[in-house]
């Protein structure tokens, strides 16, 4: 029998910013959580689209032609080769849907290069 | 520029129970909303895992071996291949995460077979 995933209770379970979590599979995707603060790197997942539910709070998605601000049970889905860039004027929690195995700096790489394969 | 999606506006804009609307596609994903009370058929989908996530009131998947209550903000993945059956008391709204293309009643048919390819 498959297990109940309480998305609260998972959320409760880390403070760390800026590194997804794994909460589940299904087929080739991971369905991942993150919190988050400030403002992150631009980058883009050549391989994956990527979906942002905002679980709690509100986060700004920016892309080169404008931005999408997303508040609570709301999201938006990044195609992928987008160009995108996340940022929260308070701690954000949402949930993410992309590719198993994607990196969260995609192209860009750097200092805030997250593990890509811790569950939660 | 990608398009906010409101999931709390998406559900208000249908009554229907048993008919999955396609809210998004992630890569060869549909995430789908759906209303329903009562009881649905046993099936399995051979080809593809699937989410159900509760947004509003609960509902209980049974499997074979046992069953699992859903509440709000709580989740659980239906491997491919696994026959399951849901149920609510009372209505119920869930988002679905499952392959493109997915018949709500899998190998079963039958007469809750809904249309399977309608956006919201």
């Amino acid at each position: 029998m498959a297990t109940v995933i309480n998305l609260g209770e998972k959320f409760s379970r880390f403070s760390e910013r800026w590194s997804p979590k794994i909460a589940a599979r299904v087929n080739d995707c991971h369905i991942k959580l993150v919190k988050f603060k400030g403002e992150f790197v631009w980058h883009r997942h050549e391989e994956t689209d990527e979906v942002f539910l905002v679980w709690d709070g509100e986060m700004t998605v920016h892309f080169r032609d404008g931005q999408a601000l997303l508040r609570q049970g709301e999201m938006i889905v990044v195609p992928k080769g987008v160009e995108h860039k996340t940022s929260a004027g308070v701690e954000c929690q949402a949930v993410l849907i992309e590719a198993a195995g994607t990196v969260n700096t995609g192209d860009a790489g750097g200092d805030k290069t997250a593990p890509g394969n811790v569950w939660i």
